[in-house]
């Protein structure tokens, strides 16, 4: 299946895009850049091959040189239709013929090169056996900021995907939970996210009870019970761009512990997002919300990083943890997702994205943060 | 989203593979596997995240050594539930932490090492940094074979696939083509696919007219017209084993030259398939083929390889391509998968999966490779 659906930008656009990274690669000291098909290869041309399969296929950038795409000959037709093919030149390989001389005879015998970090061990290793005398660094290592700010145009299409999922959460508060499996309300998030227009849902969890003390629970057979928590979390993308929202419901009235909890994930992601502002570190987003947290005496159950970026993905650079220096710029999209769980019994987590603005930041998810009483 | 359905196999199952793949890591001269998700990773444990993302997941196994997964902590859970888990050790890590640290201290430090190809570049090179005296090669340049040859239990479920993609093929003969849009008849198979079984549609290929001549063409916004041939290639995961499968109808009568290119493919096809049997190598295969095609004067249009493997992917190692002189065993299953594609003009292309038995070949599919006429 061809991934998502293109986002409306033009072959300008992608030839910026293109022009921007070569340069931005020359600046961090890279003979070019290798990109295969993934996030990096949709927001460079719009391309996303029908499948990714053992077969070659690389975005070969480099400063001063006209953008080269190698791909499977059988595979040229799909690529020429790309928005961005217009901007770069087609390399085709035939089955049974070397795609890494094809390539390695595009780059630098010596040069150092960013590759997008999802591209296939088997490719990297066949270019380190062509060109012995190349290295290679990890694109989110060497460049890990390439897509982190985004346009006024990027802005609205995650701003679009945020309202669309707080719309999905206005509709799932009003379903019954009692009584239901997860599942059961995990595909009724599903569907809801398609009906406010995403065409690819990533996750939505949905951690009931116990389950909610497992961050990374997605959904179970587990019946949904009266006096539950449950941590919903859910996104996908929605016009090529990315949404991802946690509320923390209960499933009628809650005990005063569970109010306590919920009040100081409220409060730490409050602070967290209190922290975003141009030339914040990334770091500091963590402390402010993890600060909350520890204060209140729940450190040891808050056991993940605050917030990771968003844009052609719904999970990429910059992250907000500890020992992240890099400086929060306008544009950045990310996350801001404290939680405490409290293994064995629940779990609370809240999340907003949100942008950096000129003087702060700018939350793209705006339903409630208080706790949601369901049935 | 978690993946396919699992297969029936038990702890023990999942036990005896990762020994077998130790020891046939040691007899390739290779000082251990490494093994990130993926299909590998499911056929050697069952597991499949529910995202594949930066954070590192990979299964270390070493003759002599225990199996060890190490995985993110919050996905700890998860992997714990996995059917081969009872065979393993989990290492987790955190947030924060160096996962390449944590691997390399179970690798030697001079090692060579097989890794999964789909391993993603940025975890290569983490371990690279990590332990610079350590190798890699590819798991398919360096162990082609270790999935190729499918005992009993993945046979019935190859078979099995096979018979619920013909059963799809029977349905959709009867539907109409003439007016619909490829998307239309596409999105029958996907549906037909599902009602028998299957889990995973992973492609629907419907190209009519000048579409049948891209191989790799999906499904368009064409408008199937009376007398268009159309390729019909398709296939998924059904309990976790895949199907694949091409016949070419067409929409009311043939013209001779339309009839003609049929026959050549269908001859090709059946060159192909008789060339199966223990010891041929599987270029022997694409050369019986593509033997039948050149002769009819139409090799320059036969422009990909004759076959590839299937088992928990539908696209594997072996490969039917000149050069591969990988000797065929029993219990081996690929395609065999001739075509002509005259460009602008149609395509035609016939495809069953083949397993080897112990005196010659077995089809998996079933249906008639005759032209069929649709309406």
């Amino acid at each position: 299946m061809t991934g998502s659906t293109p986002a409306p930008f033009t072959a300008d656009d992608y030839r910026a895009r293109m022009v921007r990274a070569a340069h931005a690669a020359a600046d961090a000291g890279l003979a070019g850049l290798l990109v295969a098909p993934g996030p990096d290869l949709v927001w460079l041309t719009g391309y996303t091959p029908t499948a990714v399969t053992e077969r070659l296929t690389v975005l070969v950038l480099a400063a001063g040189q006209d953008p080269v795409l190698v791909v499977p000959a059988l595979e040229a037709p799909d690529a020429e239709k790309a928005p961005g093919a217009p901007g770069l030149t087609l390399r085709c390989w035939t089955d049974g013929k070397d795609p890494y001389a094809l390539t390695g005879a595009l780059l630098a015998p010596d040069g150092r090169f960013g590759i997008s970090d999802n591209t296939w061990a088997l490719h990297l290793l066949g270019l380190q056996k062509t060109l012995p005398g190349t290295s290679y660094a990890a694109l989110t290592d060497a460049m890990p900021m390439l897509r982190a700010v985004k346009d006024v145009a990027e802005l609205e299409l995650l701003a679009a995907a945020g309202a669309a999922a707080d719309a999905a959460f206005e509709e799932i508060r009003k379903v019954p939970f009692s009584g239901r499996r997860e599942s059961d309300v995990g595909h009724d998030l599903a569907d809801l996210l398609r009906r406010f227009g995403h065409s690819q849902v990533d996750f939505t969890i949905v951690g009931s009870g116990p389950n909610g003390a497992n961050p990374h629970h997605e959904v179970g057979d587990r019946v949904i019970q009266d006096g539950d928590m449950v941590v919903l979390d859910f996104g996908g993308l929605k016009d090529g761009y990315g949404s991802d929202t946690t509320r923390t419901v209960h499933v009628g009235a809650p005990s005063e512990e569970e109010r306590a909890v919920h009040d100081i994930v409220r409060a730490a992601q409050e602070a967290g997002f209190r922290a975003v502002r141009p030339g914040a570190a990334c770091q500091d987003v963590d402390r402010a919300a993890r600060a909350v947290i520890d204060d209140a005496g729940y450190g040891e159950y808050f056991i993940h990083r605050t917030g990771h970026g968003i844009g052609v993905t719904t999970h990429e650079p910059p992250y907000m943890i500890e020992g992240e220096e890099q400086p929060l710029v306008p544009g950045m999209c990310f996350s801001v997702e404290p939680g405490i769980y409290l293994p064995g019994r629940f779990g609370v987590r809240i999340e907003d994205i949100v942008t950096v603005t000129e003087d702060g930041g700018r939350r793209l998810n705006n339903t409630t943060r208080e706790m949601v009483i369901v049935d």
